[in-house]
């Protein structure tokens, strides 16, 4: 192979994608993937064909790349603001069931300016930060007091609560999000979605008994970082990056041809930058933009110029972001190189 | 603006260029920027027209736009292996003149294979590790046996030593240097090249005595990683990324809308994810992949969602390397966007 390349091997996928599937039907969830992972309508398609009721996104861009692919219905986990983003946002709502999120009274105020003169409200999600302690309103009685707002703006549809939960403390999250259902309820204020989400927490789906959707992202490829929290073992990493060792300076170095421009700084709490898949003893040190660092100290490993080694990423969701196109390993054995069609969505 | 975007001055590139080949040619050097940093071929002309004699590329591939662009004279200061990679290199050096380095036998064979039979031989330097750890011979003796079985290979002309520096001891890269010359001269070999390259010790040109060239990437941008180390000040920053506050769910966070997906984890020693031009006290703590969370205690800053903020990145090169287009500031104030051509170019 022609590396650095990230494969993708399409039977690993589907398995983990039935994996989800059957995990959230069990717990009674509905499933709603994030595409930031994969970033590939094949990938969308492949989950709503699995069952998931639609997917969700990060970005106003990678929306509009699965909306150009047919996907119908789209969540944007965030909060949108500017002009530019409410009016592709207008365009989009037109053309499939788009909703979004929102946490405070300014992004509100933006989406209903923007969408009263349409001829459809946007659904609108209340943000709960239920510990994460990244964007979301900070109590159940925030959220009661936004979905308020929410509710008498023009142009919007309060269509109930997201949350990006924490790693930890699952029944936590569970009945913060229900005192806050049971806040809107008592006062007659509609609340059909509960959208929780992770990839960490698939093993404690059960415990989400308010959630009524689950979005995770990373199962779909998993990685290093999801292998050490024990989600998931090195045979459910379906990409991982083929590098070249391109150099034997010294007894216990071996320079390979991916740096931070392939697999990033990511560390995510590991030691190193990645898991030699040949050699899970020899430890990548550091990264160049190029380079990637071999120690091969009490590895017992003795790798040639030219030999190609196999590494599971720490954080695979920002590998896949950094190429233009990846590579379908198919059932069959045949590959296929696709374009990573909503990679670089910034905006 | 539309967020998140990273936005070049051209008045401070231009001065960085300046100030680069001055300092170059007061110690006798030549210029060969290195294109990993901008990517962009207008910024590959506008160096040359400053004077270098050339550039610098890390991949075939970013060699190939540059080349498309009318880029003259280039050197790939990387280890090239594989069939198709020697193919692609065998077209490029039939449009411009190329160079590479090698500091193995087996990427030395391989190069030789391919360009025997080529009209031109191909210029190789070879790469010396001269205390960075990264790739390159151990030692001037090893840098004169390789440089022996080069001379002797067909299809290759060897053309000197090239060392990426570690950041000290510029005086001892020197003499290493100096001494594989000689070792070289004394045996009757060609060494016409000796480049040397790095940022960060552009104040120590004057140093590098037997060096012919220095190649430097960062300076033309510059980074808060060259402002911690002295090599620049703030006002040195051509590129800097521009996000929205998107959310306040505290007194003491804010959120803005880059990640790492647009800053990347490039951390270079620096205690946190970049450095906000409107409020140096607040930091960027953390980063989800497209969030950035700022803990803003003891900053006295109370940025609203919906403020636009400003950031010098840590590592500017990674970050260029992830936005499709950059957006110019000229010097009369016009914004132009421009595609980041040879963005993402891993092979």
């Amino acid at each position: 192979m022609d590396t650095p390349c990230l494969v993708v091997d399409l039977s690993t996928v589907d398995r983990n994608i039935a994996r989800f599937q059957q995990l959230a039907e069990a717990a009674g969830l509905k499933t709603r993937p994030h595409i930031k992972t994969h970033k590939l309508p094949l990938m969308a398609r492949r989950q709503i064909e699995a069952g998931a009721i639609g997917i969700t996104c990060q970005k106003v861009g990678e929306a509009e790349v699965m909306a150009d692919a047919g996907i119908e219905d789209i969540l944007i986990t965030y909060n949108i603001l500017g002009l530019d983003k409410l009016d592709r946002l207008a365009a989009l709502a037109r053309r499939c069931r788009l909703s979004v999120t929102c946490d405070n009274e300014t992004v509100a105020q933006g989406l209903s300016d923007r969408f009263a003169n349409e001829a459809e409200p946007l659904p609108v999600l209340i943000e709960c930060d239920t510990g994460a302690a990244r964007c979301g309103v900070q109590s159940p009685e925030e959220a009661l007091a936004l979905a308020r707002r929410i509710h008498a703006l023009p142009g919007l549809r309060l269509d109930g609560l997201m949350t990006y939960p924490p790693m930890r403390g699952s029944h936590e999250v569970d009945q913060w999000l229900a005192r806050a259902r049971d806040l809107l309820k008592a006062e007659g204020l509609p609340c059909p979605v509960i959208s929780n989400g992770g990839t960490p927490n698939l093993g404690d789906l059960a415990e989400f008994r308010s959630a009524t959707e689950h979005r995770a992202g990373t199962y779909i490829y998993n990685d290093r970082s999801l292998i050490a929290m024990g989600a998931c073992g090195a045979e459910d990493c379906a990409a991982r990056l083929h590098a070249t060792v391109i150099s034997r300076p010294a007894a216990d170095r071996a320079i390979i041809d991916a740096g931070s421009k392939a697999l990033t700084s990511d560390l995510l709490g590991l030691p190193d930058y990645g898991l030699i898949v040949e050699a899970p003893e020899a430890r990548i040190v550091g990264l160049s933009e190029e380079h990637g660092h071999i120690d091969l100290t009490g590895s017992g490993w003795d790798p040639q110029v030219g030999d190609e080694i196999t590494i599971i990423p720490n954080h695979v969701c920002v590998v896949s972001n950094l190429f233009d196109a990846v590579i379908l390993r198919h059932p069959d054995g045949r590959l296929e190189s696709v374009p990573v069609a909503a990679r670089g969505k910034v905006r």
